[in-house]
């Protein structure tokens, strides 16, 4: 009941938005009484709570997992880490977004707590990517804290256009933002440029 | 007055949320009567959808000069908009969190004239792109919808995390994203890779 409590909610803040929807319309919904929710819950303020600790729960151990997999470069596991974010818009997109517009509804302290886990899964992305320039897998002269915030900002925001049943494939997006990533979107100019001087010297040399 | 009263609600909307704030609390703020306000405004929902036209369609305004700019190359073009974009952090980070976070609020009319001008922003960027890749600005293998996608959400996500008074500067955050949407965060192995050609060259040829 717990699950299924959350789950109906979740459609339900998505849809309305946490301040239109009264505990009232969360039941009416499951066809329960007002006692079961309370039995689970205290309050609609602590199911938005456990909403937002299960979104980020979920995705720190699943963070945790790629990082620690050592048959991995640090190159793969940027990769791994951004397909586990779009794969997860399939799976929790709305809890993605309830996530990412309903936390001004938390209390100070529950907000605190869950900014802590937020900040832990960018700090680690910054380590990943610190030990990647270490390396030599990426490049050392911009700054870490701007580049992930940079990268999460672009993949995050898919959960707000991005439809897993459209005509794009997950695959193809986690490709694209990738490439993007690793290599730019700039036509590369140096092969042709170094082609040619290749040329010169191949006559010159 | 009305500008008053459309920037007292920004700050409150941004604070308390949009929900969660009355017009009595508005009016409080400015100190006049509820005559006052609705001499101005229709409704609560009304200036909420005030808020968002007035973000949106200078922002559009403010495109459109940059698009027209016949000596300005498409990367320099998109240079110019990311800039735009972060700048307008500082000026209008509040309206871009009410506008980011508050447009569930507004009815079906509303969203659908305020997405419409979202996508024109949007669209007028893809076609920037692809005036690019057709000028050998930018790569030709990568879906153009996608690309902007990704930068939108890059830089658009700035305004919940950058602080313009913190120690990265404006300049800094935008040079670092135009860097990372042109060249990648790769290290670039190709030229060591195609040094060792020319000397080979230098020595073989």
């Amino acid at each position: 009941m717990r699950g299924r409590i959350l789950k109906e909610s979740i459609d339900l803040f998505d849809k309305k938005g946490f301040s239109k929807t009264s505990i009232q319309d969360i039941i009416d919904t499951i066809g329960v009484t007002k006692g079961t929710f309370y039995y689970y819950f205290k309050s609609k303020q602590e199911l938005l709570m456990d909403i937002h600790l299960n979104y980020i729960k979920e995705l720190l151990a699943e963070q945790e997992v790629i990082f620690n997999d050592e048959y991995l470069s640090n190159k793969e596991k940027m990769n791994n880490l951004i397909s586990l974010i779009i794969k997860n818009i399939k799976i929790h997109g709305k809890s993605a977004r309830v996530f990412n517009r309903e936390f001004r509804h938390l209390d100070d302290n529950q907000l605190k707590l869950i900014n802590d886990y937020r900040k832990e899964f960018r700090i680690k992305l910054q380590k990943l990517l610190g030990e990647g320039i270490e390396k030599g897998e990426f490049r050392d002269d911009l700054r870490c804290d701007i580049v992930i915030f940079g990268i999460l900002g672009m993949v995050n925001r898919s959960y707000n256009w991005y439809d897993p049943d459209g005509e794009v494939s997950e695959e193809e997006l986690v490709n694209t933002y990738m490439d993007i990533i690793l290599n730019g979107i700039k036509k590369e100019e140096k092969t042709a440029h170094i082609n040619e001087k290749i040329i010169e010297n191949h006559f010159t040399g």
